[in-house]
């Protein structure tokens, strides 16, 4: 369900409607991450949720389905609130790296269970709403990114020549390929290594000029 | 089966039996990138190399699993062969666009059906023989990345003070996150972003001390 959708089922709901409905949600959130996708069942969400079945399927009539791809929606809403306060005010290299220990930690935590992951992996990682929703995310997160690249380029800590946009690309690369090697070895080296290289990289891009001010003002002759 | 394993076997092996034994894996590899790794029968494998089931389970008795199994290995062999000669000779910022050229142009035309994720997800990403085989693929990756950022340091092409290791590690970074961009969304744009922008910023970490030197000349006074 892509998010205007999502949002016009929200506006049709009661509160009450709503609160129940998240509630489904996150109660099955929690299931996914102790079970896993495929064996949570709707009697175990129900159960979980103090729901009853036609509650269930009165929110989510096309069953499970629809039910997993709602919790990979708000699985993906958390990756990137789980990056907050720093994603969205990256304005300081104080910010930069307490979002990168946020990453970090994040990830280190989750280990081989990343619940976004998982809930793909289930739907189908080829089907066009996983993929829809995956995009959007990356959308989302990337913007954020290139927002902070272009701050700093504002105030002369990155180089203004750099661009923004693929600069925040490669930022994403750099999370996402640390991630599948964490996926995948169990450790959290290479994102650490990719994060930090990449903002060390990075601030000194911008110091460049200053150090250029200053090289100039000694050039003087002795 | 660790290399060193894999090579006693090879020893003990006659180079006919070798070659027919290699015969079986390529053809295997070949029926896996054309029709997946659960759908590929021994049956299949047994007509395509004009083998005998008997001659399959000679060669690896422990049937499918284990054939699957040196597929990959050899499939993660291809992952670094088709990187060379530009991998192995990281020496000037023209092999490594060569290389990056070659990485792009591998990861674009496999799309989403890369031989080696494909089988690694069959065998079970979590098996003790999957884990091994990618941990070592990385660390043979990484380590000849290491050695190419080093040769640049030595010619004053990168920043000595870098860590070439980790500088290695975000690189492979780099490439792993533009894939896992690109298994998701079909998309290369992730891993251009990211090469492109590392080895840009390595790029200009070399440049700063000539950079130095000739705007202190032109900072004479006018």
């Amino acid at each position: 369900m892509d998010r205007k959708v999502q949002k016009e089922v929200g506006a049709m709901l009661t509160a009450k409607g709503a609160a129940t409905r998240q509630r489904i949600i996150e109660g099955t959130s929690a299931e996914v991450r102790e079970r896993g996708a495929a064996a949570t069942t709707l009697d175990d969400v129900r159960a979980r949720t103090s729901t009853s079945k036609s509650q269930i399927f009165h929110y989510f009539p096309g069953g499970k389905e629809e039910l997993l791809l709602a919790v990979a929606a708000y699985e993906a809403e958390r990756v990137l609130s789980d990056q907050e306060p720093f994603l969205s005010a990256l304005t300081s290299w104080e910010a930069w790296h307490n979002w990168r220990d946020r990453v970090v930690e994040r990830y280190r935590t989750l280990g081989v269970h990343c619940p976004l992951g998982v809930l793909i992996t289930e739907l189908g990682r080829k089907t066009p709403a996983a993929q829809a929703l995956t995009a959007q995310l990356l959308e989302r997160w990337q913007e954020r990114l290139r927002a902070g690249v272009a701050a700093m380029q504002r105030i002369g800590e990155i180089d203004p020549g750099l661009d923004a946009d693929r600069t925040a690309a490669s930022l994403i690369a750099a999370v996402q390929g640390g991630v599948a090697v964490l996926l995948s070895t169990g450790r959290a080296d290479h994102l650490e290594a990719a994060l930090d290289t990449t903002l060390d990289l990075l601030k000194s891009s911008g110091r460049r000029t200053p150090e250029l001010l200053h090289v100039g003002a000694s050039g003087d002759p002795t």
